[in-house]
């Protein structure tokens, strides 16, 4: 997969050490010859430094915005970003917009921060973004305006597909008013459901925090005559952080993901499924990603989120529901709590792991835009880091492979046992 | 205040050091011309081992119970009890009742656990208690004819201010069948609102994860513009763990506690107040005790738990529909975000703190029920261990006092400013 | 004990709550007829704000120190101190010396930080000191000519109990200068050894960071054939910090600490002992305080250090040549591990319960300094905050009374047998 | 590369998702045309459940053998072992040699423990290992009787090179023996320097561990004049730990590492840059891998451990005293703290990340064992987990590839500048 470039590279880099703009790395990485591939491999260019750079680092400015949910490490991606710049490639000019999307647009924002080392010293002990963030597309033709009128060269955009489809418009827009504009992206998901990355920041430090919910989870059901715990978890259309979270923390009985849709009643339902645990082991703990048995919740009015993003119907309080009366109506008596942790695993600072991924996410954007690439994101594929084009991403979703470890680990931890049809 | 003696304290302790039966502390400490005492002062019985001992640890056998909801530090108290009498004093046979108060009545319990050192050893790595615990009243005539049928001479009760008036009625029911029973509390409430008492074990632990779950709120409010976050925290009675997570974690903004009854509405209102800051802010924590805001939710059916206690409503679902209302009303963009992270706050194992003093708490109930000392609970004063007779303890609750410290440095802390009204 | 004050208190407090300024705490609590008191009775003023003060908030300049080693909480005193002043008080004008006591001397020191809000915003989040620190006595006429030419009213003197002496040289030499100045200390030590003061700040954050490096000694203790760790932990005078964390871990066998000397060789020494506990259990944990056994290593030439204080000689690596030569010469095999987690303890943030502690300690300090008393430090006696004389304070040194829950803990918690002596 | 079978895979899996025996991934991925590769590629086995089994699981007993120094996660791969084989399989029979390679040997271990569910239930909550852990040899001869005589089918060894080494002489001589056995090894090296595996279990949890230490000795260095902290962490072959760390903390300023050896002394060197830095910014940490300047410190007696590798000398105290000598000499002024946290380091329980990791190679060494797979350790690349054949792991170590992202970032991060040699 190519990835365009704003024009020749000609200036060199103060850097010392240089990758090839040749390299490659196939999207697949297993062989087998019972298994045939039955389309064309996909190709990605290995990010890094390059030898040469487009962009006269004296002469640049960029610009970073991040937008959507928060997810741990935001911080961490823009305090390299603007290290990475300043002290690697010798950009002095570097302006935080802030509010998302909407600070691109001058009468819904404030000033832009100017971005300096000491701005950024300390900011990646604390979670959250220091540039706020927001909901809601980017009005293109204003935001183009603005990156013109404040002569910006390079935007990081860090954000999740939609976001990231909305700075691809912003290439095109530029283009087409003769403005060379780089712009990189850095995929947020804490639900790491981007295609072409293996993982984003942000998941393993929802994961390990996801599991101190269920670790209370589980002493809560475990302290008390036929408890049942339900915990409701991130995940709208994958569920990785359950899987995860599953796995880490060993005590989940029942995980529930989008990827598997369930049945509820009957036999081999998990109603019943559950019931059984309950006399058997007198204590559940339940983990349900917020976007499993969605078909569940037929009916209603379809509602949508200021990033379009469809409104999922509340499993977790739907389930809830439906295990009272379940087991209020076969007289097992029961004490349930729900928990509902996502706010406070998506606001922490990033774990250790998650830092360093965050450091290499944004050394690399940096990398990628100051050799005049545009259009792309950074994706992680076998362990190394690639250039992805914004096109690509936004074809289609990453979702749990229920014949990964991830899964199966899954499955293997819990020994859930009721009727699931994979989608 | 004297403490019931069940007859003379004829066997030499096996321990090395003794506290003096006669040692006492007043209730009251400070000493001030200006405001004399209006009634008589209470002094207390100093804790501590005895110099002799009412049972024959060779032949005495004891039971622990557990009650009400979870708090950190359960298991400490089991194991220092357990240690505290196998190694210190040589008692052999312990018994664990199981589910509370259930565990007495043997038509609604499985056989109590046998409790060894070995049982015990790693117990308070976890949160819960290993003897389970469940809510309501004990049986009084079934329990004595349990204790009586299992010859336990000794009753560690843990558990808050019902289970400990639970506890002094099997005394009573003991002495009038002729058995010499000694009931010994040990004061339970993650709420700290237990009278004569300092300091309830687990309540430090419950402030320091208070803190964390309000720094997650901080982040949230601070990451959005105009961003609220609503922290509902525990506090039925009395607003301890909502003034001292104020404090410790210096982020929020208002604090409501069941002693200061607030205005909503109005110039003067919590909400107007809430709007002034949102304007010249752009960001708020709001953390509000489960007990404040009662009088505010006038009309519907009162309804009870199965421990007897008043079934509050709901204040922080309450607020949140208030607040957005009135944000909607008044057209300032807002994002709220809602916190209810009491089920995380109660299950973690104690911290260094408070293992501490349920070390503390549990040896000193055994020291006092091994010199037969009945129908009290091990209180703190002045950072004295004491014996406090039940029948006080069940006199009153202790509430915030607004002018100690501790409600002083909260509202020092928020600099909050709109109407409330003491209580 | 009366406080010197610096003259009438005229100006109204803008605060609305007050406490008198003749009540009192007794340095006693505990009433025993069979041991009365043989000295008269300590009284000390209670803490807290007054209803007038000597100075006018709109004209005072304050200004901060912070002197010895580090302690978790000492940004969290600056804090609430700037806090306090600027927005309780009204104080503009805050000054932080840098380096210790050096900062008073303008040929050793940059020049103070003006400490606004702003400023001290987040610097409770981390540990150390954002006025850096140092060891050494303060130049009493240079430091006067500093603050008199700085124009300063009041100090506020974090430190140990040199630095407070420090303090009262400090304030009888403004006097003779007729220069009105307030002294204010906070007490400072992480070993918790201050003379009438219950807890002093950073203490039980220590405690808890012990308590988890003792858990890594137990692991690796316990993974081995006859694993011995040895940990050595802060406690020049004081054991406070070793029974506190042997109590909280439940995880030590042997606890040494300054109060108790030990014999080291023959039948009931510790060496001995530990023989037998790694003959009968294969692994142990010894927690030895840094001012333990300092008989045991006579001769040799005194040092001090930069504050004066002895320095001490290393019974940790005395210790682990001893039980090397020792169990080599029993011909036991074992693997010794050595723990030196000091530095580690002590710089990191402050937990919420000296978060607390730290607010109220700095709170009290300004109420005290506003209203015009000096030479005194904020102590703390049966949970009440007090004013303390600092010529007092300098008389003795706290140590663990021998009867106290605290030692007594330690000795149930180890179940230690072998020869010691108390002092 | 081809896995030695023990024979014919005859029994169905009881598993319901397979993995082909033909699927391989190659040991790189990259492509470039600028750098062909030289040498022939390697091609490795993908793990996982097979379809049929050699094993009968009824009938199969399996061993678990833990050597080595501590790790976090041995517990939950011990963990994940046993119930893989209980659960999974229906294997029944499951012993755990104690400490080591020594369990093998009847006359220096006591009895092997039986492992089961419950046993197991709560083992991952520690750190260090149920099974204990000794360092050495094994006693080909004795251990083959040994296991022979119990009917030990399987054996797992978590361990090292030198471990797995062993493990490979065990399989040649049992089949010399006409005893069909299947030794499956989980590589164990903290230090994450096992080629042919991406990222060895504990390494993550030892890098967040290593950067809270980091964390502390910042502060330390910041708080106080010209502070200089000096942390020595693992690494004797390998700077992984170092690099990982020093990225994620990003409070590192010299980052030493055994693959680039460099100059102390002279205007390039070391106490150069790190002069420089003091008078610039009045601070440093140091960061230093225990392999780091063997070259420096030359002469003496060369010693070994128990397993044979050669006794590093102590590059920690070998910098203290010369940065002391240097600062001394050159009359800079400063205070100088050395930490050696790394028992603290690898005696945690693992976080979530190594959780799942020592879940997932636990579970593939179960899977492989059963096939009848044997002479193998579980690896990892690119994502995948592969068979890698013991002998191929014993051919070489790995090193940080100094053009890596890993060590580059720590370049990037430090921004280190003396005279540097990569090996």
């Amino acid at each position: 997969m190519d990835i365009s470039v704003l024009g020749e590279a000609r200036y060199p880099s103060p850097l010392s050490y240089h990758v090839s703009d040749k390299a490659r790395v196939p999207f697949r990485v297993i062989v087998d010859p019972d298994a045939p591939l039955e389309d064309e491999e996909l190709y990605f260019e290995v990010a890094g430094p390059r030898e040469r750079l487009f962009f006269d680092p004296r002469k640049t400015r960029a610009g970073i915005v991040t937008c959507g949910g928060l997810c741990p490490g935001l911080n961490n991606v823009i305090r390299s970003l603007v290290l990475q710049l300043h002290h690697g490639y010798g950009v002095r000019e570097i302006l935080g917009f802030t509010n998302g999307y909407q600070g691109l647009d001058p009468w819904r924002a404030s000033e832009p921060i100017p971005l300096t080392p000491e701005f950024v010293e300390d900011i990646h002990m604390e979670g959250g973004t220091v540039l706020n963030t927001s909901r809601g597309p980017v009005d293109v033709s204003v935001a183009v305006d603005t990156l013109i009128r404040r002569k910006v060269d390079i935007l990081f955009v860090v954000g999740g597909d939609g976001t990231q489809r909305g700075g691809a418009e912003l290439v095109h827009e530029a283009r087409s008013r003769g403005h060379a504009l780089a712009v990189v992206g850095i995929p947020k998901t804490i639900d790491n459901d981007v295609p072409f990355v293996t993982r984003t920041f942000g998941y393993v430090t929802a994961v390990n925090e996801a599991a101190k919910a269920i670790s209370c989870a589980h002493t809560e059901a475990h302290s008390v005559f036929n408890g049942i715990s339900l915990v409701k978890i991130m995940g709208r259309n994958a569920g990785f952080i359950a899987a995860g979270a599953t796995v880490a923390s060993q005590d989940v009985n029942f995980t529930l993901v989008p990827e598997v849709p369930f049945v509820l009643e009957g036999e081999n339902g998990f109603l019943e499924a559950l019931k059984k645990r309950i006399l058997h082991r007198a204590h559940a703990v339940i983990l349900v990603a917020e976007g499993a048995g969605q078909h569940l919740m037929a009916g209603g009015e379809e509602r949508r989120d200021a990033s379009g993003n469809l409104k999922l119907k509340d499993i977790g309080l739907f389930l809830r529901e439906r295990i009272e009366s379940y087991f209020n109506a076969e007289n097992v008596p029961f004490a349930l709590r729900y928990f509902d942790p996502s706010y406070m695993i998506r606001s922490v600072p990033a774990s250790a792991e998650d830092a360093i991924l965050c450091d290499f996410y944004a050394r690399n954007a940096a990398h990628a835009a100051m050799a005049g690439k545009t259009g792309l994101v950074i994706g992680q594929h076998h362990g190394v880091f690639t250039h992805v084009p914004i096109d690509l991403l936004a074809r289609q979703k990453k979702q749990l492979d229920l014949n990964s470890p991830a899964w199966q680990g899954a499955l293997a931890s819990t020994g859930q046992n009721f009727a699931q049809f994979p989608n």
